[in-house]
């Protein structure tokens, strides 16, 4: 039974590189041959690996294992099992960047022992870096290093534990009465603060960029973006609980920021940023609270998702992009971008809010990210492009 | 022949109850199904969990697979699957404290997708807490917090990267000018500089005692214990790496830390300590450096591992030793811990240090950790019995 199922499987890739047109084959086998251990392994763990054609090859030893798939990018792809119970193969190729994953065992899907983890897809996971040609940007080099650090605090709106972290220049600690601007930065849904260092290289895209005199020494604050309001007691538990972000943003974690760290405390030191569901918060947040921030950053993500209907500027969000010439004074950055394979709804609906902005006049940067979806390699080069906007006078 | 097997199993468990002697079965029955998710749980998990008697229930659904196994404190215990395909089974009761553990798949040893992971055992993967009775000196606390932060740093000596997370006391931030005293902390044999903080709970332990006076406000330094010497292009490769972990402490890490952090940068505000493979380490360094240090912890781990054998002070650690009343001036703390279940060869090998520090009448502090074995939950305590010690005049 099983080897027929390979033999129409062979059938079937045959026909596949038949019609492809490619009369290349052993030329194609010899390049998916130089498959190397991928950078988000675990450390001396052999799989899983890429190849220069960004496939991904997965192998996990389990010999009593009737089916084992590598779950990635949205498709399963089936593993073959080797005589000594080695289950291995091979997926299409990835977009460059990162990208989550799992492995699939005879119908439980779980991470993949080779790989580090990272939370995402709401559950801590395996991941996958798939090298990008344009990596020197988040790679560790010989700079100056800032530091990343937890801070742990309780938040009497949302009444429990929260932490975030907080990214320090590398000159923060030397100069002792320097004080720095701040980004205020966000992850998408299902993510969490974790995000944007594990996943986002934030703190090495900085360190880069000020090494670089690309971007002014800034203080880059990570939190979580999940705040509820706490349910009473007596409630219906079947209640949406309600969101209290923007309150805990600024009553409590700007607050505690401006506190702990040497801050210039003012809007224009002041900006804001996230990515999908941290774009539309923080979109929404800035234009609440112009007293506190001055420039915006929203990676994949508008303050209209998920609709792509004409805006209406007099009633959408309450007319707060009515006055195009006070929204312009007052957004020293506004920034946009995505990437070029982001799926429905985000190209429609960002499209959407370009066309209002443009109806009002509202002037905003824009950035597309060549060749990838709605993942970490957008929001890593939207980063990169938006932090050299930042706190320049 | 599954259904077989399962009655064959039942025959055995009711065997094993009867031959316990225990009469009591409904009363046990109705204690073990007391069972509440792990603290170790990634958000929202159900499982695994864990009941009054300490023991603990895994569950996955793997409605493919053949055999299912939790694979924790090394047993492997069969789980049972239902007419759903979701495999639960329970281990026999755990020691309190932190254990890591696995699954194991028809035949693929991987995380449980339920918990949060943790590097130890060579590996990121499960760990699971099992609440302890002493459990309070390391909870979150409403008291000040200090940060853990992350430095990157190169290493000319190791030629590489490294990384140690640096813990500064709650005050540390407010007060500008104050400067602290150092431990510097490590962690044990296949684990890495996250243990302390994810495992150890030591930023926890430090918040609680420094807010209960009953520990001065430190900075902790904790670091990872593998540096070794590059190895030369033409070396043969089969050649066991050489440990220069030493030098590194001395030589990078500490002027490293006494540059990027107030530090009161003198042996009397210095101490070292560390845990199994990292005891061994730190009490070797201290004795060659007791210009640096004046403060050492051995937690399960003592210089002469793994040989029980009686100690010649003349020879052992070139003499080092041998003059009691020079190391009783010079040492202002020397602690030795070790948990009560600690297993072979650790009890022989740290009575037989003991027994030497007794005969050359060396002064030391010692506690035993009743009820475990070499765990975290022994290095909790013994960091916090250790801790009350350091840097009083």
């Amino acid at each position: 039974m099983k080897q027929i199922q390979n033999y129409f499987k062979k059938a079937i890739l045959l026909i596949a590189v038949i019609t492809s047109g490619s009369f290349s084959m052993a030329q194609s086998n010899k390049d998916s041959e130089d498959f190397m251990p991928a950078s988000t392994n675990q450390q001396g763990r052999q799989y899983p690996q890429v190849n220069s054609e960004n496939r991904v090859r997965a192998s996990i030893s389990a010999p009593q294992a009737f089916k084992v798939q590598l779950d990635l990018g949205g498709k399963k792809y089936d593993l073959v099992k080797d005589e000594k119970g080695i289950w291995t193969g091979e997926s299409l190729p990835q977009d460059e960047g990162f990208h989550y994953y799992q492995l699939n065992i005879d119908g439980a899907s779980v991470p993949d022992p080779g790989s580090l983890y990272f939370y995402g897809a709401g559950r801590w996971g395996s991941g996958i870096e798939i090298s990008a040609n344009d990596r020197d940007f988040y790679a560790l080099k010989d700079v100056p290093h800032g530091m990343v650090s937890e801070q742990i605090y309780f938040s009497k709106l949302t009444n429990s534990w929260r932490r975030c972290f907080v990214y320090t220049p590398a000159d923060y600690n030397q100069n002792s009465k320097t004080r720095y601007p701040v980004l205020y930065l966000q992850h998408g849904s299902a993510e969490d603060e974790t995000g944007w260092k594990a996943q986002g290289k934030a703190n090495l895209i900085l360190d880069n960029l000020i090494a670089d005199k690309k971007a002014v020494p800034m203080i880059i604050v990570i939190d979580n973006g999940y705040a509820n309001k706490p349910q009473p007691a007596t409630a219906d538990n079947s209640a949406r609980p309600q969101s209290i972000f923007e309150e805990v943003m600024i009553n409590e974690i700007i607050p505690m920021i401006d506190t702990k760290f040497r801050t210039i405390a003012n809007r224009e030191h002041r900006a804001i940023a996230g990515l999908s569901m941290g774009a539309n918060q923080t979109m929404r947040i800035i234009m609440n609270n112009l007293d506190k921030f001055s420039a915006i950053g929203g990676f994949s993500g508008t303050p209209n998702y998920p609709s792509s209907d004409v805006i209406d500027p007099a009633t959408f969000l309450d007319g707060k992009y009515k006055d195009g010439a006070a929204i312009n004074k007052q957004l020293k950055v506004l920034w946009l971008s995505w990437g070029s394979k982001e799926p429905n709804p985000f190209p429609g609906s960002i499209g959407a809010f370009r066309a209002m902005l443009d109806k009002q006049g509202i002037k905003y940067s824009s950035y597309e990210s060549p060749g990838t979806a709605h993942e970490w390699q957008t929001w890593r080069r939207s980063l990169h492009g938006f932090a050299t906007l930042l706190f320049k006078d």
